[in-house]
């Protein structure tokens, strides 16, 4: 039987030829566009900070951090959860890796603060489950093509951090599909622990209303500067 | 620099020595303790139940399911969340894997539903974290173990199904450590819908209250029987 490879994306889109550069090392005064349906990935070094800007104010970002020099180690929410004793992290928080080491800090959020730590990041597999015929772009495929892009693979597809998603939880358990409350040109900043590759990916869900209630997924952008 | 595999333990515990047979077969008609503070595997074919049991009541345990022909596909708490629409499977609900397939189903629940789908499993770097000096038994290194002692290696640690852990969300964002609910005898029930490996590990932690407040963690029984 043909076995599951984590880094091969079930199919191609633009993410493949998203590269900044050969290793993803961003120019430091240049705002880089993440295109709508894509991903992209962005190299930082310790103390770097990383800005992700949402122009349209509906687009939710998913976010993944691997430790550059072993991406076995990467941000994961489960273990966020247990350090910080919440599932939404707030600026000025954090964020661990699978190895409870500090990853990433979240430096700053001019949003009101409803993000996702609970939710898988879309795949095909989602969109033939919700219907959809054909290649659908999806934020697994962008991760790894976003890592391909730079001469990476990821070793597994961790659960991302759903940035400006919005998930409420109800009665303590029940989860909801519902459009991001942030607005347009709300801001995250997160701080490098280590070095670390990062992947941004402009989710491409356009059937539930998680980017909006317009289904309408827009670009992101971003730029990178020194502590 | 070292890098880190997933598959190999922190220190070495008794769940090294934990197979019920070569491969983890389960005998059909035997009922088997899982040792306070350690881990064991179980092998399932397609259609075959698992049926865990807490003598003690207060006993939390850390549980994963690996597809038996190809271990990169396990049982994901972040993929039923988006399946199930909750944090908080029941009895009867069936539960996906990071390719949002059908593994486990979870067909009965004696206890009155308080399982943790949220946190990580406890592992060498949270016992430190909490200040125990030397080592620490831990699911993590109990989950490696058992799979060792099977011929198997663990592809990664994935977020475990905690069940009879209660771990309360509070204003929908903030958790809560607390004792679990559950009671003397209670059981849950699984069916394997492909071939599993499954991975209980008798939790022990005894920082926090998480396996009641006396902080003495206990043994687990399980039984397999076919449909």
């Amino acid at each position: 039987m043909t076995k599951y490879d984590p880094s091969q994306p079930d199919g191609f889109n633009e993410s493949l030829d998203s590269a900044i550069s050969a290793d993803g090392t961003p120019h430091p005064t240049k705002r880089y566009t993440i295109p709508a349906r894509c991903g992209v990935a962005a190299r930082l070094n310790t103390g770097q900070k990383l800005t992700i800007c949402n122009p349209s104010g509906w687009q939710v970002c998913d976010f993944w951090a691997f430790n550059a020099e072993d991406m076995h180690e990467f941000m994961s929410m489960e273990h966020i959860h247990t350090d910080l004793l919440s599932v939404s992290p707030k600026g000025g928080d954090r964020l661990v890796s699978n190895l409870r080491n500090p990853i990433l800090t979240f430096t700053h959020d001019s949003s009101s603060g409803i993000h996702d730590t609970l939710v898988a990041c879309c795949d095909s597999h989602r969109y033939q489950q919700l219907g959809h015929a054909g290649y659908h772009h999806n934020c697994a495929d962008n991760l790894r093509q976003a890592l391909l892009a730079i001469g990476q693979k990821a070793p597994l597809v961790p659960a991302p951090f759903n940035i400006w998603m919005n998930v409420p939880i109800r009665s303590g358990e029940g989860l909801e599909w519902a459009p991001p409350v942030s607005k347009p040109g709300d801001t995250v900043t997160f701080r490098a622990e280590i070095p670390v590759l990062t992947v941004m990916s402009a989710c491409p869900q356009d059937i539930t209303p998680v980017n909006g209630n317009e289904n309408a997924p827009t670009s992101l952008e971003f730029f990178v500067d020194d502590e």
